[in-house]
């Protein structure tokens, strides 16, 4: 059986997810403490990161970004980079944008202090970063209301990775509570339709031992 | 003209120059002060970074993984992903070690304190952080020793993007004088061959106005 490894508050790993379960692909999670660096899971990917795909013919790959593409490479079916080069070129910005500068500027500020640093034993969260964190998520809402409201999904006509991507990211943040969805009605509207595609469905049954999401997190009516 | 906007000490704009040296695709370079978030290049690239690229049919492609997968399936002459499931994977799984990894554990350390922070007025290095990138440097210069002596070049058998994308951070830091090249020999001699290919003459005659390469900069027997 093919085995994603993974973390389930990564968004790095629910954007493959989604990926794999939009094009119907089966597979099987595996969760890899990967603060343990099980020297079996370091020899798959050396950097130590989740998501790590193993294929059922062997064929290993480390990093969404290598995963992503593969899967859109040996699983045409249900495209999700687009089809022209214009397409895929704003797909690819999106992917960067929410996966790079999203990532960097709110789910590291918010995730990383809130959670990671917790399981891992690293002290409290820093207050300078969950301000700018929760600072910077309002900019990036209201982006995201705004491609919403010029587009019919994110990156153009069709449905995208630059969709998964983002709503990886959101998902998480709103496991933890740290999503104001008043915010922009615009971005909720378009997290109300991803969240409500049956690809959605594994990532809202998600349980965190420990640390239960807000009432609102796998309500699609929220 | 096809143009890229870009920064000289950025490697994810010199891994592009790199891409299109090397596929022998004309090009014009245009220098882009992107702290001064100039109206017309917001426009093009929202996220306010280099680099972008602007076709000749008018096609604009904002941020370095974009544009690359684009050049690959745009212009498939000198390819750089290699050709099966297996290679691809495995440029890929580099670039985002270096564009990711080591990107965040050795350049941003030492670029960002000792030449942006300058060149944008934001104050002094900060020490720790240096010291952070240095300390990173040495275990990177390892593993990229480590696959050169293992391999053809980062990859496997041919070259790709993962030695443009490598040996473009690399080249920024040899710029500012922070490579200490006598920590790995084998990664010293994977740096010869890369830095003898007439795509990176360009980058090697490159000058930043107020900062000087070390004299070993552009010597390709260094």
């Amino acid at each position: 059986m093919r085995i994603l490894y993974h973390l389930p508050l990564s968004p790095f790993c629910r954007k493959v997810r989604l990926a794999l379960q939009e094009k119907r692909i089966p597979f099987e999670l595996r969760a890899e403490r990967i603060w343990e660096r099980r020297e079996e899971f370091m020899a798959m990917n050396p950097a130590g990161t989740v998501p790590v795909l193993q294929e059922e013919n062997g064929l290993v790959l480390a990093d969404s970004y290598a995963i992503c593409e593969y899967l859109e490479e040996a699983y045409p079916d249900a495209p999700l980079l687009g089809r022209t080069h214009a397409e895929r070129a704003e797909v690819r910005r999106l992917v960067a944008w929410f996966d790079g500068k999203f990532s960097k500027e709110v789910t590291q500020n918010l995730l990383y202090e809130k959670q990671l640093k917790r399981m891992m034993g690293r002290g409290n969260p820093d207050a300078g970063a969950l301000r700018a964190g929760y600072a910077n998520l309002k900019p990036h809402l209201e982006y995201l209301g705004w491609l919403h409201e010029t587009r019919a999904w994110l990156a153009g006509a069709q449905f995208s990775l630059a969709d998964l991507a983002a709503a990886a990211h959101l998902s998480v943040l709103d496991y933890i509570g740290d999503v104001d969805w008043t915010l922009n009605e615009a971005a909720k509207d378009w997290y109300a339709r991803v969240k409500s595609r049956p690809s959605f469905r594994p990532i809202l049954a998600d349980r965190v031992s420990g640390l239960l999401p807000p009432e609102h997190y796998d309500n699609l009516d929220f």
